[in-house]
């Protein structure tokens, strides 16, 4: 029996380390008793695009808070009051940390959970957003398990797809949620045949791109400057765009459609983006803000998934704030319509369980192409991430996925 | 310049024929002039399920009339009040016949159209719906052109594509229609991940799984008599019943998915449908309907795509009215979501046309098992169509198609 | 301290009684310890119409079983994983039992909760649909508080509103049910400016009139044959049809709005329904079903919302199973789309809540015209209301009611 | 017969004037013949807001230009292709110019017709959008009559309620338009019961809080500088806020809903808004647009209605050209839903006259304090409108409106 918790911690920006923390115990962060909750053994836990905000320090944590919050793990122990989640399940943890008692969890809205957080109404591992242990770790604390957690129908055969669901945590929703209709949570808006733009290509960008192959989109068209990164999507009917090239985006989106403009344009970057074309080399907070209005069609829709926030770091007094200038008017003409935030995890992830179960996206493995890590490579490949790799990394704490 | 215009008529049950009629003029059928209207030299016109209905003499129509609802054409005249649709175009006509102008239609429910039938507000070519003279012939004229007609961006790119493109005019969007959130007609449900059971292996049907692998479903589940027809599904991720197997179909759901109902279940048959097992040698008209409140599960979705009218040549007293037993307490209590009727086709062709196009669907043409054949040979195809083939039937009158 | 629980219980058709019960504990039907409960001291439980499919043997139920689905209560204790919902609360109950952890729960479907009944996925209060006491009585348990409760935010504001509020627990979310939007559990349909023809004038019909009020709908026209039940809606904005006045109910629609058909027309009756006109003395069990569909318009909406099910009363062969005949040709041709079953309580007694204590439903109390009884008159008010009154009958079993 | 045609025209900043035009034609703005348009006797027009962004020079025209687009009318004479619309009819024209046969005209989305305006996706009748004549005069041209015109159902019930109907042409529609599902464009959201703190006490924000009461919200709260704008709105069951009262306006919120933010924001200011509070006396053209996402609580939604454009006069370097600050951190951690721009008024507008008739807004005209003008006496009214008069200003160029 482990007693022991090895866990990613953030030490300051541009270190991680690993350290080691008591076994986790059904307490929730204010140190109460939770008979709803359960305990995991993590079987994989992925670093996020998200955790790299951290690292850079861009997005503030105090030192030594533990990081991860794309979790997969058995269930090893579960309290009084869990009736259908059982020891020995195989689950997918949502990052965002639900009560599933409050307003907005039972109208499908637990990104922002009014009670998991008492700071605002947004709970997540591995933040400081209501002081949820992160799960880059050996083990972890998840409380309301039936609420929160996905429990996959059959082991080994979610074992033999381990490369895939470990991606419903978060990557995999996430982009989704790009494709939501603003207006209704539970659902993908209508995609079937429309150009998408999508800027990253980063894990969540390349999810993106499967995502909207999964809807029937029309043209799925995704810029980044990471040549690496896009050659990863052309063989599976992605176009590209590569941002330093000098070309204008409206001449690539007319050469590919035949349009200057897209039917839905998403920011999969957030704060830390580049300029385009001559600015690349420098950060550039609104330049992907603005280009959703640029270059979305007069009716369209922007997802903003990418996140924003005060960025402490950077040389914009505005940006420090979190503020940043937008170029509403053209905006405004164009009667767009708008989403940004937080993915509601738990909508999506057993749609998309179900997707990944049925193969209906064989494509998944090879766009995202995953790297199984150690634990203790953790913090070396944060830095790798950061300088730009094209892998998705994934840590099996527990030596767990078959080769 | 072509004076004649050749036609498929109905004679009698069980009888079609080819006759010549006169070259369609800018004229509705009620006399009055369609500034707003074009002519079509017809590319492609495909037999429709619903053609069959009338082949047999369950959908009651008067001798002569002529057929044809799925066509496909080359623009050569516009009135003068057209100002988009331009000759040389080739257009996918939605086999509604809309208007553009009444509540109806500007409210994108052209399959209930107000104005183009002075009986009941729905109008179709091919019918007894208007008097719209059907399109199984030469050349077609076509009222409200730029409302109407989809044309297709390049000309050559369309010819390439014919087989696909054909479909637009009625059964894949009538397919894709199955999958409609009822209260919303542009927009498809969220099927992703869920799981279909679909009766009817026919042209319809396979579209219909065709549009279900487009939107992501989960396991896609079709059920027929006519063994070839499940054959063609079978190597694109499709799951098959053979209803005369003699096993209970929900024991063929929990094989396939766990369970024992299904998230949707559509009926792509209508009337003349066969009993299942032991009863399937014999109509039985209510078999499908009540199919699909059995079968669906709790809360999930119901759609009857395939056509129910009163059938002059039921044997049963309430079917020749319209009417059957419903086995609607079953439903009431699961709280299922319904719909049925016409596909509001104008809704779903453009983001299908773009579909088909950006190679969205690569299995269409191997599921749907198109056969080219010659407006003369279109009698005979009506017949080994009814006798079940498993073929999707479409007529080039003017040697349009290359081989 | 109580230690006994008076609670309606059903004896035989047309026969009700008040018998004593021992105090409700933490334990579900099932024997489980129950964590997530509470126990309720009863503030109010109204009398429903469908406790009156009970009262007259179309429903099928034990002997001896509780009754009663319609409560709001003050909260006397709570369990250990309780943790929003107080000691002091007076909360609402929706009548559907739900967990909150199931797949429909957690999807906004309540009222197809997967675990609180093992036999169909559908759990209720004083119903055989899971074993759940009925409410009709001094005390009640209700598991997974968090989940199932709505607490009113203020004790004293509560109980100055209680007449309007006790509606919230069944009958007036029920009734809004009438108008959601088939494909979007959460919502109503877009209602403003629509003819609503409603049928039904008990207290679930004169509910959704209230409710098409309060969405905005064009002309509301409610048929019944109880005239002291149609004046009560009279001085409100209501037109209505007494369904023995011998004149066509297409005529009373063109009278009223210029039109023969509605845009949504709801079934607040359910099984035991009368013929109309010279058909007016008896069951015609399939009469409101085929109306639903013979006055909606091309393109409109139906919704059944009274209760259908095996009738072992009738007289008619096919209803006796829950099957009848219905007028599927004529639906389809129409493009309907339909909903029926329970509402989704959970998902509107918060809207309706604070519409109600902003005054925004000043209507409600005349138009409901309730009527408050003590417990031990339950039975005779049974009667009563099977008979034709036009009270809403709301026991109030502790005094608690202001005269 | 008239020949002569006086029309409202923008002199330059701060000065309209009455000019006379020759009679109209069925002729389009680029001089091609229309059979589809319709010539109208103006019966009403109104000043609107969005005309003071004109007449302020923040919205840059051209000199000369003819002003009005809330236009209703007698028809005329009609082209040889209109066919539903007749000569007599009193119709609504929506300021919308809409083709009815392009892409988004037929999704609904006629505020971004492809068609009328050759420069950007969206067409307007007095603005230099398209070049089509302002209808602040005697005669208006209207193309795509039978697509675009509302005609009210009976022409005295319609001159009875004038007052109101004349609202629908821009008014009303755009409100509503601020309770729209931003990915629904037929459709407005989930109101009943949601708490809604509107900005701007002018006519359309007034009209922002009708639709709200019209839809059944919780709270209404309007906010504004401007008592006597505000005290139209008090007897009618809405709150208000006096902005440069010095209190916060969270503290406004929660003494009025117990909360201290909203569920759904609206803006109905748009630029040239002021600051708030102490800032109260100059321009601050974001402080709205930061309201939103300031007082919008997580989850929530917000609407963008004022128009916002590059302001000419602004001294502010960045809104000269359209670009502005915005908080969109704060935005993004609430994950709130968007949407911005003109109503598709087409959408609404039928919806909202069967409200009109059928007597659903009693509160109206006292809360709009129409004031009917001469033609003569428009420029006039333009300065005491944007001197903050309360009044909503409706031009009735023949002496039409019974006093």
């Amino acid at each position: 029996m482990a007693t022991g918790n090895r866990i990613v911690t953030f030490e300051k920006p541009m270190e991680m380390k690993v350290n080691t923390f008591k076994f986790p115990e059904l307490i929730t962060p204010q140190g109460k008793k939770a008979p709803h909750g359960a305990i995991l053994k993590i079987v994989t836990t992925n670093i996020c695009g998200s955790d790299l905000h951290i690292y850079r320090g861009s997005f503030e944590v105090p030192k030594g808070m533990t990081m991860g919050h794309e979790m997969t793990g058995e269930v090893i122990e579960v309290g009084s009051d869990v009736e259908y989640i059982k020891v020995g399940d195989i689950v997918s943890v949502p990052f965002n940390v639900g009560c599933g008692r409050c307003y907005n969890c039972k109208h499908m809205r637990s990104d922002v959970c009014e009670h998991t957080n008492p700071e605002v109404d947004c709970g997540a591992y591995g933040f400081n957003l209501g002081g949820w242990t992160g799960g880059q770790g050996d083990y972890l604390f998840v409380p309301y398990a039936d609420f929160n957690l996905l429990a996959f129908p059959d082991k080994d055969a979610a074992m033999a797809k381990i490369r895939d669901l470990t991606l419903l945590s978060d990557v995999l929703p996430t982009a989704f949620h790009g494709f939501a209709a603003p207006d209704w949570p539970a659902q993908p808006a209508y995609i079937v045949g429309e150009n998408v733009l999508i800027f990253g290509a980063g894990p969540v960008g390349r999810a993106g791109a499967a995502c909207a192959k999964l809807l029937g989109a029309g043209a799925i068209i995704v810029a980044d400057f990471i040549q690496e990164r896009l050659d990863l999507l052309k063989p599976h009917g992605v176009e590209t765009i590569n941002l330093s090239d000098g070309i204008p985006i409206e001449d690539h989106l007319e050469r590919i459609t035949g349009k200057r403009e897209a039917d839905r344009v998403i920011d999969y970057v957030g704060l830390d983006c580049r300029g385009f074309g001559a600015e690349s080399d420098q950060i550039v907070e609104n330049a992907v803000t603005n280009a959703l209005l640029k270059y979305v069609r007069f009716g369209g829709m922007t997802s903003t998934v990418g996140v924003y926030c005060p960025n402490p770091i950077s040389k914009n007094r505005d940006n420090k704030k979190g503020s940043m200038e937008v170029d509403w008017a053209s905006g405004w003409i164009k009667s767009p319509r708008m989403s940004a935030g937080q993915s509601p995890t738990a909508n999506y992830n057993h749609a998309l369980m179900r997707a990944i179960l049925n193969d209906r996206m064989p494509y998944l493995t090879p766009m995202m192409n995953t790297k199984i890590i150690k634990l203790e490579d953790a913090p070396a490949a944060y830095k790798e991430f950061d300088d730009g790799s094209a892998f998705k990394y994934v840590i099996d704490p527990h030596g767990s996925v078959a080769a």
